[in-house]
């Protein structure tokens, strides 16, 4: 089954990367606000049962993917959420 | 109006971040596959018509947010895509 888990910076955490990109965006004439920038990994798992591969995944985001401490993470699966 | 833009490395380009995260996963135990890392971009654009937030949008990526040559990039809008 295929994951994607998306790991974004939490809410009140410094993100030099999006501040860059929002000030480059407005140097390009675009007017956007509040760009955050994190990390889509996309992988394959073993469970074929949405429910063990979603708990897997959580597992590999505690422990490499995401630090808990300053990164949120979300989980969606190819089929069934 | 809120924009995630997911920006990843293209079919067929190598992705040493995607190798790196897929052996260390491996390392601790969980059987993965074919593990791909890209960027996800959060950001606040002014346009409320979903057509004209989106076609924004698509600009910055040809402009900034990805790489065309090998970035592959997929535009999420708040309401309505």
């Amino acid at each position: 089954m295929r994951a994607t888990v998306l790991v974004r910076p939490k809410p009140g955490i410094l993100d030099p990367q999006g501040a860059a990109v929002e000030s480059s965006l407005r140097q390009l004439g675009f007017p956007v606000g509040d760009a955050r920038v994190g990390r889509v990994v996309d992988l394959e798992v073993e469970a074929t049962d949405p429910t063990v591969a979603r708990s897997e995944v959580e597992r590999m985001c505690e422990q490499l993917l995401a630090n808990p401490l300053i990164e949120s993470y979300e989980i969606e699966l190819e089929d069934g959420r």
